[in-house]
């Protein structure tokens, strides 16, 4: 089953918001649909999001408007969610493809579905070898934070994947996953794909990953990105930089796992990123129960930015840049 | 009102679990009823502890019983939570009185319950003297993570008290409360303390200090203790070791503030704090609402340990530790 497709004209994708309750598919045939499905994060991850701003744009497409208005539209769709590079980036690589009309727009959108698939496979071998090579352990155990499987792609995901792949090789020995607040992806979406791969897992909740590496529990941290920019420093999931301190107070790889077409280089670094900053409402109740005060203010900065200095590797579908060894995403891609 | 009293021969105290949602005293006059308080964090905080241990042994202790039960009680009321010292602190110092007869416990207990106010009352004081000291700012922004206000204490609290004692100055900008998972402590409580003390403030998942304070908005990390060993490691919350970290990155000073009550010389660093490992509903659910498929296993540590090299300065009643010049608590407390 794949997290986002194309089926006889409309986008049907997994409500993520719903799981681990119910596994629910949204058919959406609308841009308002696929906008509200995006705010709302019915459909979240860098590489879904991708291909969501790349079918989005053949939705515009297929019916009958002037270009201006699927230019329009493409516009929002752009701006659904900030910090996320691909879903501008699919959006955009569909959008160029407009004047040769609708069949070309939705043969590009389905080009970069496939690719996301093919990418992910690639990832996963990488990152896995990477990890049996950085750890020389038989069997790891993997923190992880947020959602970086088959949820947060087409199939099998970015980071996660990557511990998937291990788990194929019997080479996983658990996965410590970070019930990730606000929204719980950790907790709702990871638990729950690691249970359906039948892969060994425990939750925590965030703040207990710095104790937990520091007392030697986990050999390897792997977390998506949103955005990697020019010098190798990584938008992600808001905690993605506590956890990278904690990865280099306790002396343990932090991989970072993500597509190239998460890379950035027209941001030159971290200071040049877009922190969305989201609703109240997420960290001051959760399922509507209150868990603080009516009317409590808050700062809910969804993402942070980890800076290169403290990230090991990263790992493309196309290569592995080691920012420990002086590389940056700036290096050349090999062919 | 004090979060714990003794009256009537009753134990009264607030019963943390209902707040914010409503401020309910359990009258308390059996041990049974007092080591099901504990454990579920009816009462808690450090200092609260303390005077809970004491007071339980002079409700034992007015009860006709031969002291070999009251001992025996008193052992089983030690060990309802094993990482704070005052508790047992707290035991140990009414049970030394017991050979004196119920008058001299009960008179021991409530020296422990106004030692305690007299105490918070001292570090509020020295800890915001030692925040604009370090900060060198008319205004600043403290964050800081469980609750140690009043709440954790009889009065005022430890960390809190000392933002209480800087809005008392109108020298508080702001404070930035972690809502503290699992059980959520900052949401609950610290920011219901906050709200009625009338200091601004707002909530932020614990997994976004880091971030937060890398962008410098704010100036100082507060935090309580529930066990200091002899070179200066802290057991607190978990979460205070990721904020550490945070701090150290951003430049930040991190101050401890707790009793010298909770000073552990018999325990010369953190490689010796027993950690609480809690049950896994506090993490697979959200005040009783479920986040994680059904029969997720956790690893739920309750507190971590901060090493002595990453604090500035422990705040007690009765001194200032300057770790970052060098200190120790086990250096010589002034007359």
């Amino acid at each position: 089953m794949r997290t986002i497709d194309w089926v006889d004209g409309e986008i049907h994708l997994i409500d993520q918001t719903r799981l681990p309750d119910e596994l629910v598919v949204l058919r959406v045939d609308t841009l308002d649909a696929l906008v509200d499905a995006i705010a709302r994060l019915a459909v979240r991850g860098a590489p879904a999001l991708g291909v969501a701003g790349a079918m989005g744009v053949a939705l515009l497409a297929e019916r009958p408007a002037d270009p201006g208005a699927v230019r329009a539209g493409a516009a929002r769709l752009r701006a659904a969610r900030p910090t996320a590079v691909n879903l501008a980036w699919g959006v955009d690589r569909a959008l160029a493809r407009l004047p040769e009309g609708p069949v070309a727009v939705l043969a590009e959108a389905l080009a970069v579905r496939d690719e996301d698939i093919a990418a992910c496979a690639a990832m996963a071998v990488r990152g896995a070898d990477l990890v049996t090579e950085l750890t020389g352990r038989d069997r790891v155990t993997v923190m992880t934070i947020c959602n970086t499987g088959a949820l947060a792609a087409v199939e099998r995901g970015t980071a996660l994947g990557v511990a998937g792949e291990l788990h194929a090789r019997d080479q996983l020995a658990e996965v410590l996953v970070l019930e990730t607040r606000p929204l719980l992806q950790g907790a709702r979406l990871t638990a729950w794909e690691l249970d359906r791969m039948g892969a060994p897992h425990r939750l925590l909740v965030d703040s207990a990953a710095a104790f937990t590496l520091s007392r030697g529990l986990a050999d390897v941290v792997l977390i998506g990105a949103d955005r990697i920019t020019a010098n190798g420093d990584t938008a992600n999931k808001v905690g993605s930089l506590a956890l990278a301190l904690a990865a280099r107070h306790a002396g343990v790889p932090f991989l970072v796992v993500a597509p190239e077409s998460t890379v950035d280089l027209a941001t030159p670094d971290g200071r040049g990123i877009e922190v969305e900053e989201r609703s109240a409402g997420e960290v001051t109740a959760f399922r509507g129960v209150p868990v603080a005060p009516v009317g409590t203010r808050t700062l809910n900065l969804a993402f942070d930015v980890t800076p290169a200095g403290l990230v090991t590797a990263i790992v493309t579908d196309r290569r592995v840049v080691r920012l420990d060894q002086g590389g940056t995403p700036a290096d050349p891609v090999p062919a």
